[in-house]
């Protein structure tokens, strides 16, 4: 017997035949013998059309109001999957964030658990009761609902698997995994049967949408064992784990990209402390999310270029945030390049493995592709292209580090 | 300045443009220096939609979970009028039952309010702030989302009147008041501009949806000062109000109907102790709602006969359940007629006035209407007759009590 905490996302719970078919596979696991909390999140279109509303009110956003409106989109969900569950014969009850509760900060429309009382739920899954609880929301310190953000109901499961010390947390899909990198630019991505934390970290912050990056770190902090699979066939997911637990590690583990990324290169900055904060501070006050970032080495002009990656969309709006804080960053001019991809090589191994880099790079110059700006992590290599060759190199990367399925 | 509940249904919110011009409206208060709480219902749709889902999932129905889906509509628009009064520069919060908290008992779907605690909500309106309430919901006993029933944000809004204090609950609707009867086949029908709490209740009770009656059997013992108003012009509404506030009373305040009754006649029962619990006891274990009951004088064969109405919807299975009980509740035949309408003559004068039903009695005789039961109470005189003749029936009484418009 096990304890299991199931998660289902919005297309998973799209309708009620959908939710009926979610309440069988928890059936499944209370046939085994296992106890189940469950943890959906609203009906796909549900939370669309509630943010819509939201935002179409009127210009004033109280993320406060906010959240009380969205996270209704879960409260529907999982009273109807209690009820699915009661007239399959399983004993069903559903949780509200304020309900169980679980605390977070103040951050609403993003705010962070703070806990989880899982005592109530704990002695309920014990006499054979299945837990459907709501994903995606708590309760912030003024008894307001809050909620966690797009994808938060990932963290609400990872949460609430190491609040119930749970011996495995499900996260059911529209993908039935992790690939090595997307089957629909590479058709020959493979299915990885693990991953570990960081590489799943890496590859998430580089664009592959499988889990919520904050739900991967939470697991990894709290050694909560993740299985990422399928709710629409019964194939074997993708675990993610700890490197411990990883006997043959593959030398890379996947290819991430991002498309719609924009370049910003700073020319002629002061060469002194501070400026850097300057630039950065100023972006991110008005919510400008900055990725890599370069800067050159300083002339003996005393002057310095800043290069950075942003989402497109941030382009036209990060620019003008520069041009107004002119005077103070005292710079001489400003380069753009709209049309700019990234793309990723993720690989824990690589600490060991020396010419991981190297291999990249030759790849990418024997197929004619600049490199605008290189970042590197611990486990992690990314290149900034120009957007037309995303799918060119993301192939030939794929092949080159061993990927292809045969 | 005075302290004022304002209640909005759910076609005063049908969509984000109906919210804004509630905003408005709360805002005129506002601007006139009153503290304002707002009760607000579901979206109109929103109810029925969440209804149909939780109805379609499945047969068994488990009622904490059906509040749980459909308190949701009220949260909803709770969090998207406040912040529509703060786009128009009113401070305001949205308040879900659990939060106030509304305590009500463990009857989910059709709970009863037990406390209500202001406190929060009582101070923050002296700051300035409006409440703007979730209404139809309230905590149970267990920790769960209840709900009061269709048509329970009056319900809602008069208690919240009661526990704020509050000089005035304005009920805002899409009709512009109480009418002496239905102008829609009455055409000649008048608003009034009083009605008192009892007559309010026995029309209600009468087939005037307007106000649901246990919002105004409260409104009643709190002594609530109510108005029923249109939510889309500003004529003068209705007020609701004690009868020692009445100065001048007329004769009869309304002609109410309900088009859609059956009647069961329960022949050669033994006349004896126990014989109309028995019936009644079977019918109400199987909710079934019995309205007139009239029970004809026993005969020298020791034996009696019991008529009563109910809903046309429940005829076939009142007349099932009462063969089912025949050996214990021993009767000869049953008779039905299926095709009825009620008709009542409401107003407290007749208390004083004699021969109020000697002219319903003769009015209906003089155009040929047969009565089939007749049914009094001390305000009111109800009778059953053939529905093919209530629309007649209707305009004649309005007009010989007096009623009609000039």
């Amino acid at each position: 017997m096990a304890r299991i905490v199931q998660k289902f996302g919005g297309t998973s719970v799209a309708d009620l035949n959908c939710i009926r078919d979610v309440a069988y596979r928890v059936k499944k696991e209370t046939d085994a013998g296992h106890e189940v909390a469950v943890v959906v999140s609203a009906m796909s279109g549900a939370t669309n059309q509630l943010v819509g509303w939201a935002s179409d009110i009127g210009p004033i956003h109280d993320a406060r109001e906010y959240d009380a409106i969205v996270a209704s989109g879960e409260q529907v969900t999982a009273g109807l999957l209690a009820i699915a569950l009661q007239n399959i014969g399983i004993d069903a009850r559903s949780w509200l964030g304020w309900q169980i509760p679980i605390r977070s900060d103040m951050l609403h429309g993003a705010a962070r658990i703070e806990s989880i009382d899982g005592a109530a739920i704990s002695d309920r899954m014990k006499d054979g009761q299945v837990a459907v609880i709501a994903g995606f929301q708590g309760i912030s310190p003024g008894n307001r609902i809050s909620t966690f953000g797009r994808g938060g109901s990932d963290t609400s499961a990872v949460a609430i698997a190491a609040a119930l010390k749970a011996d495995r947390c499900d996260i059911y899909t529209d993908v039935d995994g992790i690939y090595t990198t997307d089957p629909r630019i590479a058709p020959k991505a493979r299915k990885l049967s693990t991953i570990t934390f960081e590489e799943m970290l890496e590859m998430a912050s580089s664009g592959a949408k499988v889990l919520q990056t904050r739900s991967v770190a939470m697991a990894m902090r709290y050694n909560v064992n993740l299985q990422v699979r399928s709710s629409f066939n019964d194939s074997a997911g993708t675990l993610v784990v700890n490197e411990d637990s990883v006997v043959e590690k593959e030398s890379i583990s996947g290819i991430a990209y991002s498309p719609d990324e924009a370049k910003i290169t700073i020319l002629g900055l002061p060469d002194q402390p501070g400026i850097a904060a300057g630039v950065f501070g100023a972006l991110a006050d008005h919510h400008v999310n900055v990725d890599m970032i370069v800067q050159s080495a300083s002339s003996a002009t005393k002057k310095t270029d800043i290069s950075f990656s942003i989402g497109r969309k941030d382009l036209d709006k990060a620019v003008d945030i520069i041009h107004k804080n002119k005077a103070k960053l005292d710079f001489e001019s400003v380069d753009t390049l709209s049309n700019v991809a990234k793309i990723s090589v993720v690989g824990t191994a690589m600490r060991t493995q020396p010419g991981v880099a190297k291999t990249m790079f030759e790849t990418l110059a024997s197929i004619g592709i600049n490199l605008h700006v290189i970042s590197t992590s611990e486990i992690k290599i990314s290149v900034l292209i120009d957007a037309e060759y995303i799918e060119l190199a993301v192939r030939s990367l794929h092949t080159v580090y061993g990927l292809d399925d045969e």
